[in-house]
Protein backbone atom coordinates (compact mmCIF):
# COMPACT_ATOMS: atom_id res chain seq x y z
CA UNK A 1 0.00 0.00 0.00
CA UNK A 2 1.90 3.07 -1.24
CA UNK A 3 0.31 5.12 1.41
CA UNK A 4 2.23 3.15 3.81
CA UNK A 5 5.19 2.99 2.47
CA UNK A 6 5.59 6.28 1.54
CA UNK A 7 4.91 7.06 5.56
CA UNK A 8 8.08 4.55 6.37
CA UNK A 9 10.56 5.80 4.31
CA UNK A 10 9.38 9.93 5.30
CA UNK A 11 8.73 8.71 9.25
CA UNK A 12 10.67 5.25 10.00
CA UNK A 13 13.96 5.42 11.45
CA UNK A 14 16.37 1.64 11.18
CA UNK A 15 17.62 1.98 15.05
CA UNK A 16 20.75 -0.51 15.77
CA UNK A 17 19.48 -4.64 15.75
CA UNK A 18 17.96 -4.43 13.09
CA UNK A 19 14.56 -3.04 14.71
CA UNK A 20 12.33 -0.04 12.60
CA UNK A 21 11.08 2.48 14.13
CA UNK A 22 7.55 3.72 13.69
CA UNK A 23 6.62 4.82 17.00
CA UNK A 24 5.37 8.04 15.38
CA UNK A 25 2.58 7.20 13.60
CA UNK A 26 1.74 3.00 14.43
CA UNK A 27 2.72 2.10 17.68
CA UNK A 28 3.14 4.77 20.33
CA UNK A 29 1.35 8.08 18.41
CA UNK A 30 -1.42 5.78 16.36
CA UNK A 31 -2.05 8.18 13.08
CA UNK A 32 -5.83 7.61 12.76
CA UNK A 33 -6.69 8.60 9.29
CA UNK A 34 -3.44 7.00 8.24
CA UNK A 35 -4.85 4.04 10.16
CA UNK A 36 -8.04 4.61 8.97
CA UNK A 37 -7.24 3.76 4.59
CA UNK A 38 -5.58 0.06 6.32
CA UNK A 39 -8.34 -1.00 8.00
CA UNK A 40 -10.09 0.04 4.83
CA UNK A 41 -7.67 -1.86 2.67
CA UNK A 42 -7.78 -4.81 5.18
CA UNK A 43 -11.88 -4.90 4.72
CA UNK A 44 -11.37 -5.09 0.78
CA UNK A 45 -8.70 -7.76 0.92
CA UNK A 46 -11.01 -9.78 3.85
CA UNK A 47 -14.26 -8.58 3.42
CA UNK A 48 -16.28 -11.45 1.87
CA UNK A 49 -14.61 -14.01 3.84
CA UNK A 50 -17.43 -14.69 6.74
CA UNK A 51 -15.08 -12.65 9.56
CA UNK A 52 -17.40 -12.81 12.68
CA UNK A 53 -14.38 -11.65 15.01
CA UNK A 54 -10.39 -9.26 15.08
CA UNK A 55 -8.28 -11.25 17.24
CA UNK A 56 -5.08 -9.03 18.01
CA UNK A 57 -2.62 -8.70 21.08
CA UNK A 58 -1.96 -6.08 23.19
CA UNK A 59 -0.84 -3.63 23.00
CA UNK A 60 0.37 -1.98 19.49
CA UNK A 61 -1.88 -4.29 17.49
CA UNK A 62 -5.08 -2.95 19.91
CA UNK A 63 -6.05 0.14 18.28
CA UNK A 64 -5.33 -0.94 14.29
CA UNK A 65 -7.44 -3.94 14.96
CA UNK A 66 -9.97 -1.82 16.40
CA UNK A 67 -9.97 0.82 13.79
CA UNK A 68 -9.98 -2.19 10.88
CA UNK A 69 -13.40 -3.60 12.86
CA UNK A 70 -15.12 -0.65 12.48
CA UNK A 71 -15.59 -1.51 8.56
CA UNK A 72 -16.38 -5.05 9.36
CA UNK A 73 -18.69 -4.23 12.04
CA UNK A 74 -17.56 -7.08 14.12
CA UNK A 75 -16.04 -7.49 17.80
CA UNK A 76 -12.12 -7.49 18.43
CA UNK A 77 -10.57 -9.67 20.83
CA UNK A 78 -7.10 -9.16 21.96
CA UNK A 79 -5.09 -11.47 23.53
CA UNK A 80 -3.28 -10.36 26.83
CA UNK A 81 -0.12 -10.88 28.40
CA UNK A 82 -1.12 -10.21 31.93
CA UNK A 83 -4.85 -10.95 33.45
CA UNK A 84 -5.42 -8.28 36.26
CA UNK A 85 -7.42 -9.75 39.51
CA UNK A 86 -10.66 -9.10 37.64
CA UNK A 87 -10.43 -12.34 35.57
CA UNK A 88 -11.66 -15.37 37.05
CA UNK A 89 -12.15 -17.17 34.38
CA UNK A 90 -11.02 -20.17 32.34
CA UNK A 91 -8.30 -19.05 29.68
CA UNK A 92 -6.53 -20.22 26.50
CA UNK A 93 -2.73 -19.97 26.86
CA UNK A 94 -0.28 -20.02 24.08
CA UNK A 95 3.96 -19.06 24.64
CA UNK A 96 5.05 -16.47 22.34
CA UNK A 97 8.94 -14.76 21.76
CA UNK A 98 8.76 -11.09 21.10
CA UNK A 99 11.00 -9.93 18.70
CA UNK A 100 11.93 -6.25 19.87
CA UNK A 101 11.59 -6.97 23.81
CA UNK A 102 13.82 -9.86 23.10
CA UNK A 103 11.64 -12.18 26.41
CA UNK A 104 9.10 -14.89 26.11
CA UNK A 105 5.81 -14.74 27.47
CA UNK A 106 2.47 -16.41 27.14
CA UNK A 107 -0.49 -15.01 25.88
CA UNK A 108 -3.94 -15.60 26.93
CA UNK A 109 -7.64 -15.01 25.79
CA UNK A 110 -10.99 -15.99 28.30
CA UNK A 111 -12.12 -19.23 26.59
CA UNK A 112 -15.47 -17.88 26.25
CA UNK A 113 -14.67 -15.31 23.63
CA UNK A 114 -12.64 -17.51 20.95
CA UNK A 115 -15.24 -20.10 20.12
CA UNK A 116 -15.64 -22.64 16.99
CA UNK A 117 -18.28 -20.44 16.08
CA UNK A 118 -15.50 -17.97 15.00
CA UNK A 119 -14.36 -17.45 11.75
CA UNK A 120 -11.49 -15.04 12.70
CA UNK A 121 -9.16 -12.71 11.00
CA UNK A 122 -5.85 -11.57 12.93
CA UNK A 123 -4.75 -8.25 12.38
CA UNK A 124 -1.51 -7.07 13.72
CA UNK A 125 0.96 -3.97 13.48
CA UNK A 126 4.16 -6.35 12.39
CA UNK A 127 5.43 -9.64 11.48
CA UNK A 128 8.93 -10.46 11.44
CA UNK A 129 9.80 -13.87 12.33
CA UNK A 130 5.83 -14.62 13.11
CA UNK A 131 5.70 -15.26 16.21
CA UNK A 132 2.85 -13.63 17.76
CA UNK A 133 1.39 -14.22 14.58
CA UNK A 134 1.89 -18.07 15.17
CA UNK A 135 0.51 -18.01 19.03
CA UNK A 136 -2.48 -16.49 18.00
CA UNK A 137 -2.93 -18.77 15.28
CA UNK A 138 -2.65 -21.65 18.25
CA UNK A 139 -5.23 -19.74 19.81
CA UNK A 140 -7.64 -20.21 17.47
CA UNK A 141 -6.80 -23.59 17.18
CA UNK A 142 -7.36 -24.81 20.85
CA UNK A 143 -10.32 -22.88 20.55
CA UNK A 144 -11.71 -24.77 17.49
CA UNK A 145 -11.81 -21.13 15.76
CA UNK A 146 -11.34 -20.97 11.85
CA UNK A 147 -8.73 -18.51 10.63
CA UNK A 148 -9.44 -16.97 7.91
CA UNK A 149 -6.45 -14.76 7.80
CA UNK A 150 -4.17 -12.10 8.96
CA UNK A 151 -3.37 -8.44 7.99
CA UNK A 152 -0.38 -7.02 9.27
CA UNK A 153 0.80 -3.53 8.61
CA UNK A 154 4.01 -3.92 8.30
CA UNK A 155 6.13 -7.07 7.24
CA UNK A 156 10.18 -7.58 7.18
CA UNK A 157 9.81 -9.85 4.52
CA UNK A 158 13.61 -10.82 4.73
CA UNK A 159 12.71 -12.34 8.11
CA UNK A 160 10.89 -15.07 6.75
CA UNK A 161 8.55 -15.55 9.41
CA UNK A 162 5.50 -14.57 6.90
CA UNK A 163 6.32 -16.76 4.16
CA UNK A 164 6.73 -19.35 6.67
CA UNK A 165 3.10 -19.07 7.45
CA UNK A 166 2.21 -18.85 4.12
CA UNK A 167 3.70 -22.10 3.16
CA UNK A 168 1.78 -23.83 5.88
CA UNK A 169 -1.49 -22.38 4.30
CA UNK A 170 -2.02 -19.21 6.23
CA UNK A 171 -3.57 -16.23 4.03
CA UNK A 172 -0.86 -13.30 4.81
CA UNK A 173 -1.67 -9.77 3.80
CA UNK A 174 0.65 -7.52 4.73
CA UNK A 175 0.23 -3.76 3.19
CA UNK A 176 3.96 -2.63 3.15
CA UNK A 177 6.54 -5.68 2.78
CA UNK A 178 10.09 -4.60 3.38
CA UNK A 179 12.56 -6.45 1.11
CA UNK A 180 15.63 -5.03 3.11
CA UNK A 181 16.50 -2.43 5.10
CA UNK A 182 19.99 -0.42 6.34
CA UNK A 183 20.05 2.49 8.41
CA UNK A 184 20.37 4.46 5.00
CA UNK A 185 17.52 2.84 2.89
CA UNK A 186 14.32 0.66 3.07
CA UNK A 187 13.52 -0.98 0.14
CA UNK A 188 9.77 -2.88 -0.38
CA UNK A 189 8.96 -6.10 -2.00
CA UNK B 1 -25.53 7.00 28.01
CA UNK B 2 -28.29 4.36 27.96
CA UNK B 3 -26.62 2.16 25.69
CA UNK B 4 -23.53 1.86 27.88
CA UNK B 5 -26.08 1.62 31.08
CA UNK B 6 -28.18 -0.88 29.29
CA UNK B 7 -25.06 -3.50 28.63
CA UNK B 8 -23.63 -2.78 31.92
CA UNK B 9 -26.96 -4.20 33.13
CA UNK B 10 -26.77 -7.04 30.41
CA UNK B 11 -23.57 -7.82 30.57
CA UNK B 12 -20.86 -6.57 33.40
CA UNK B 13 -21.00 -9.01 36.83
CA UNK B 14 -19.76 -7.70 39.67
CA UNK B 15 -17.01 -9.30 41.77
CA UNK B 16 -15.63 -9.57 45.08
CA UNK B 17 -13.62 -6.92 46.07
CA UNK B 18 -15.15 -4.51 44.28
CA UNK B 19 -14.48 -5.10 40.70
CA UNK B 20 -16.77 -4.40 37.49
CA UNK B 21 -16.13 -7.13 34.99
CA UNK B 22 -16.90 -5.68 31.86
CA UNK B 23 -14.21 -7.99 29.42
CA UNK B 24 -16.80 -9.05 26.83
CA UNK B 25 -17.11 -6.22 25.33
CA UNK B 26 -15.26 -2.73 27.33
CA UNK B 27 -11.42 -4.38 28.23
CA UNK B 28 -10.61 -7.95 26.72
CA UNK B 29 -13.22 -8.42 23.95
CA UNK B 30 -14.43 -5.28 22.48
CA UNK B 31 -17.81 -4.48 21.05
CA UNK B 32 -16.42 -1.84 17.81
CA UNK B 33 -20.29 -1.22 17.31
CA UNK B 34 -21.22 -0.22 20.53
CA UNK B 35 -17.86 1.40 21.20
CA UNK B 36 -17.98 3.30 18.06
CA UNK B 37 -21.42 4.83 19.51
CA UNK B 38 -19.47 5.90 22.31
CA UNK B 39 -16.79 7.79 20.44
CA UNK B 40 -19.54 9.25 18.55
CA UNK B 41 -21.09 10.82 21.68
CA UNK B 42 -17.41 12.23 23.15
CA UNK B 43 -17.05 13.69 19.73
CA UNK B 44 -20.43 15.64 20.48
CA UNK B 45 -19.31 16.65 23.72
CA UNK B 46 -15.87 17.62 22.89
CA UNK B 47 -16.11 18.57 19.59
CA UNK B 48 -15.76 22.58 19.66
CA UNK B 49 -12.84 21.98 21.92
CA UNK B 50 -9.91 22.65 19.07
CA UNK B 51 -8.85 18.93 20.61
CA UNK B 52 -5.07 17.96 18.30
CA UNK B 53 -4.60 14.98 19.82
CA UNK B 54 -6.45 12.22 22.10
CA UNK B 55 -4.19 10.82 24.88
CA UNK B 56 -4.91 7.47 26.57
CA UNK B 57 -3.09 4.40 28.64
CA UNK B 58 -2.03 0.91 27.14
CA UNK B 59 -4.28 -1.25 26.88
CA UNK B 60 -7.08 -1.35 27.47
CA UNK B 61 -7.75 2.34 26.44
CA UNK B 62 -6.17 2.03 22.94
CA UNK B 63 -9.05 0.95 21.23
CA UNK B 64 -11.79 3.33 22.65
CA UNK B 65 -9.14 6.30 22.40
CA UNK B 66 -8.59 5.19 18.56
CA UNK B 67 -12.46 4.93 17.52
CA UNK B 68 -13.06 7.72 19.21
CA UNK B 69 -10.13 9.35 17.17
CA UNK B 70 -11.55 8.44 13.84
CA UNK B 71 -14.66 10.88 14.81
CA UNK B 72 -12.16 13.44 15.55
CA UNK B 73 -9.47 12.98 12.95
CA UNK B 74 -6.51 13.19 15.14
CA UNK B 75 -3.65 11.29 16.36
CA UNK B 76 -3.93 8.70 19.58
CA UNK B 77 -1.06 8.76 21.76
CA UNK B 78 -0.83 5.78 24.26
CA UNK B 79 1.31 6.10 27.73
CA UNK B 80 2.89 3.22 28.14
CA UNK B 81 3.83 1.34 31.02
CA UNK B 82 7.00 -0.39 29.56
CA UNK B 83 9.22 0.60 26.85
CA UNK B 84 10.70 -2.36 24.93
CA UNK B 85 14.22 -1.80 22.71
CA UNK B 86 13.22 0.08 20.56
CA UNK B 87 12.81 3.15 21.95
CA UNK B 88 16.38 5.83 22.55
CA UNK B 89 14.03 8.83 22.55
CA UNK B 90 13.79 11.03 25.45
CA UNK B 91 10.55 10.49 27.55
CA UNK B 92 8.31 12.00 30.38
CA UNK B 93 7.24 9.84 33.28
CA UNK B 94 4.87 9.80 35.52
CA UNK B 95 3.88 7.76 38.42
CA UNK B 96 0.52 5.48 38.65
CA UNK B 97 -1.07 3.17 40.88
CA UNK B 98 -3.36 0.74 39.54
CA UNK B 99 -6.33 -0.35 41.10
CA UNK B 100 -7.56 -3.93 39.65
CA UNK B 101 -3.87 -4.73 39.35
CA UNK B 102 -3.06 -3.25 43.02
CA UNK B 103 0.58 -2.64 41.80
CA UNK B 104 2.86 1.06 41.16
CA UNK B 105 4.47 1.34 37.93
CA UNK B 106 5.34 4.55 35.57
CA UNK B 107 3.38 5.75 33.13
CA UNK B 108 5.94 6.67 29.52
CA UNK B 109 5.60 8.62 26.28
CA UNK B 110 8.17 10.08 24.34
CA UNK B 111 8.85 13.76 25.14
CA UNK B 112 8.28 14.27 21.20
CA UNK B 113 5.01 13.60 20.89
CA UNK B 114 3.48 15.26 23.21
CA UNK B 115 3.82 19.08 22.84
CA UNK B 116 3.07 22.63 24.34
CA UNK B 117 1.51 22.99 21.48
CA UNK B 118 -1.17 20.29 22.11
CA UNK B 119 -4.78 20.15 23.13
CA UNK B 120 -5.41 17.22 24.49
CA UNK B 121 -8.36 15.16 25.25
CA UNK B 122 -7.75 12.29 27.76
CA UNK B 123 -9.59 9.14 26.68
CA UNK B 124 -9.69 5.81 29.08
CA UNK B 125 -12.47 2.86 30.12
CA UNK B 126 -12.97 2.95 33.63
CA UNK B 127 -12.86 5.95 36.22
CA UNK B 128 -12.32 4.79 40.17
CA UNK B 129 -9.85 6.29 42.36
CA UNK B 130 -8.56 8.46 39.13
CA UNK B 131 -4.95 7.56 39.20
CA UNK B 132 -4.48 6.97 35.40
CA UNK B 133 -6.00 10.28 34.85
CA UNK B 134 -4.67 12.22 37.11
CA UNK B 135 -0.55 10.83 35.51
CA UNK B 136 -2.05 11.60 32.04
CA UNK B 137 -2.63 14.99 33.30
CA UNK B 138 0.80 15.07 35.07
CA UNK B 139 2.63 13.83 31.90
CA UNK B 140 0.54 16.59 29.80
CA UNK B 141 1.43 19.26 32.20
CA UNK B 142 5.41 18.50 32.23
CA UNK B 143 4.98 18.51 28.61
CA UNK B 144 2.88 21.70 28.60
CA UNK B 145 0.12 20.93 26.82
CA UNK B 146 -3.24 22.13 27.57
CA UNK B 147 -5.77 19.02 28.93
CA UNK B 148 -9.35 20.23 27.52
CA UNK B 149 -11.06 17.18 29.33
CA UNK B 150 -11.29 13.59 30.08
CA UNK B 151 -13.95 11.12 28.47
CA UNK B 152 -14.36 7.96 30.42
CA UNK B 153 -16.86 5.06 29.26
CA UNK B 154 -17.25 4.19 32.61
CA UNK B 155 -16.99 6.01 36.17
CA UNK B 156 -17.27 4.37 39.64
CA UNK B 157 -18.85 7.53 40.93
CA UNK B 158 -18.75 6.44 44.86
CA UNK B 159 -14.97 5.77 44.27
CA UNK B 160 -14.50 10.21 44.52
CA UNK B 161 -11.64 9.65 41.71
CA UNK B 162 -14.06 11.93 39.36
CA UNK B 163 -15.21 14.61 41.60
CA UNK B 164 -12.17 15.35 43.13
CA UNK B 165 -10.93 16.05 39.68
CA UNK B 166 -13.62 18.06 38.89
CA UNK B 167 -13.19 19.90 42.18
CA UNK B 168 -9.74 20.64 40.76
CA UNK B 169 -10.88 21.97 37.48
CA UNK B 170 -10.70 19.04 35.06
CA UNK B 171 -13.78 18.68 32.87
CA UNK B 172 -14.47 14.77 32.94
CA UNK B 173 -17.53 13.47 30.78
CA UNK B 174 -18.55 9.77 31.72
CA UNK B 175 -20.76 8.02 29.84
CA UNK B 176 -22.27 5.53 32.69
CA UNK B 177 -21.85 6.86 36.14
CA UNK B 178 -22.00 4.34 38.67
CA UNK B 179 -23.58 5.35 42.18
CA UNK B 180 -23.42 1.65 44.27
CA UNK B 181 -22.70 -1.92 43.06
CA UNK B 182 -23.12 -5.29 44.68
CA UNK B 183 -22.94 -8.81 43.21
CA UNK B 184 -26.75 -8.48 43.02
CA UNK B 185 -27.55 -4.65 41.99
CA UNK B 186 -25.84 -2.07 40.25
CA UNK B 187 -27.37 1.82 40.57
CA UNK B 188 -26.44 4.37 38.21
CA UNK B 189 -26.54 8.75 39.01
Amino acid sequence: MKLIEERILRDGRVLPGDVLKVDSFLNHMIDVPLISEAGREFYRLFSDCGVTKILTVEASGIGIACITATFFGCPVLFAKKTFGNNSDDEKLTQECKSYTKGKVYNLAVSKAYLTKNDRILIIDDFLAEGSALRALCGLCRQAGAEVIGAGVVIEKRYQGGGDALRAEGLRVESLAKIKSMTEKSIDFC
